[in-house]
């Protein structure tokens, strides 16, 4: 089973202690297309300017993402420029150019409108439930979202809540969102509104999975140098819906394993700029590096010494 | 086997959003002991002044704290002053009164002198050398340090960290003395200088346990109120060596073990004031927060669906 995403689909410049890229492949939908099509085929909804370097996305296209929801609209892609200083964990935005992207208005492939599992990445929550409203029989929604949406369009991500399974958000984003300081009630107060499942993201510091019953944590892979942090918590979202679509078990005990096939891919995305080693890896290095999550946080309890 | 520690016995007075307490229970060792003492007896060392409310480390005796090496000198016992605001990460410093604790000279009853599980909790790295003299046959010696220590200390500290076996310290910390802002890469950087094992603990976002072989993460447990963090660390290690002394196993399995005991008792000290939930919490507690913490990270792989 497939995976539909819409999101962005951008240019990113970015400038880390490591090094600089100029003009690379970016954009959330990018980012977890790339990362989801390590598990499944996967329909991407965006935009692009008449100066996007279209032909690059043919690696993507040759991974098994169904580019036919991406629109060409004229006029400027989508651009944005930032900086990591020594503290990865925060980007410093120096520039966001829309360009098209501000007019963007997703409108689904009729092929693409069947699809069960479905991302929507982080953009204005009216056009998330646009898009909601274009799928006819979802098995599992997810929505990303970011402290401008939280800040300008709180009715309406209010009204998205009630209508998705799945919320993943950053721990400043969900703190933002709920006026709760501690994330455990941060994460109580978005299950009461609607989500099934909330995932807090954290950074180097790893991310939660929140039931109503259960809590779920897997810590961020400790990387011997992290290149460039863009596009981790797409990534993460990648690795979890695809394998969730690509298995199609929706019990706990497969979302555990989708959030670590998640972890695993955000941990690959920032070892090199853009999406390049998300392009790379194997199914071999991913279940090397998911071998490695479980032996990163096993014990044996064995307490009656 | 018991397990000693040396370090500070002080009078705290906090302020967190959720409450005040003036002159209770604190310092490195009364934390150490109180958390130590659920597994295994413990040999006290610290000074107190002739104002110390002595009657109230009764409880520790009757949780097996061996008092004996506890001195009282003349003058004011050590205090500290402390303010949390809503990142109950990091304490604001109010005041800090050294009292006797500034011409502190650790002396080891002759009883205390073939400890064999033996915490340096944070005093000056001079004195930790020195207490380091004072015990004949040690099987496992772990220290303490911070900030005020790599900078004023750093000689003797590097002296010190050439004949211990482990270290714990807070990721500011490993960052400050390393100069690496990566935390594998600062883990490294003391395992080459002496250390078989170096804990880097970072608070709410849990802590790691490096050797020169393996990472092992245990996360922080997600309380839904962390009351106030003061002592957690100690608390931490205090759990740590107690489950290692009671043991007497130092394979990779049991210290893994050892931090998620650990771990817990940290969890429990944030429920309180001082060391009031130590002194509540029960073997049963102890283990359901334990069983949980292995609910919390636990996966099945099954990665070939």
């Amino acid at each position: 089973m497939s995976v539909l995403v819409v999101g962005s689909v951008a240019l990113d410049s970015v400038e880390t202690p490591f090094g600089k890229a100029d003009e690379v492949l970016g954009g959330s939908a990018n980012y977890f297309a790339a990362a989801a099509s390590h598990q499944t085929a996967v329909q991407l909804v965006g935009v692009v300017g008449s100066d996007y370097p279209v032909q690059k996305l043919e690696a993507l296209r040759a991974r098994g993402v169904d580019l036919a929801g991406l629109e060409k609209a004229e006029g400027e892609s989508f651009r944005w420029r930032g900086r990591y200083r020594h503290d990865l964990n925060s980007a410093e935005t120096l520039e966001t150019r829309l360009g098209v992207f501000s007019h963007f208005k997703p409108k689904l492939p009729d092929a693409f409108r069947s699809a069960e599992y479905l991302f929507l990445a982080n953009i204005d929550p009216r056009l998330q439930l646009d898009v909601l409203r274009q799928v006819t029989k979802p098995k599992l929604v997810a929505c990303d979202t970011m402290n401008f949406w939280i800040e300008s369009r709180r009715p309406d991500l209010m009204e998205l809540l009630g209508k998705v399974d799945l919320i993943t958000l950053n721990d400043g984003e969900a703190r933002q969102l709920t006026e709760q300081a501690n994330l455990v009630q941060a994460a109580r107060w978005i299950l009461a509104r609607g989500p099934r499942t909330v995932l807090i993201k954290k950074g180097e510091h790893g991310a939660f999975m929140f039931t109503k019953d259960s809590v779920f944590f897997a810590p961020a892979y400790p990387l011997e140098s992290v290149f460039d942090p863009t596009g981790a918590g797409d990534s993460f979202a990648g690795g979890f819906m695809g394998w969730l679509a690509r298995t199609r078990d929706l019990t706990e005990a497969n979302m555990r394993r989708a959030v670590i096939v998640g972890s695993a891919m955000g941990s690959f995305v920032v070892e090199g700029f853009s999406i390049t080693r998300l392009l790379e890896v194997t199914r071999a290095d991913i279940d090397e590096r998911v071998a490695d999550f479980r032996r990163l946080v096993s014990f044996d309890e064995a307490l009656s010494a």
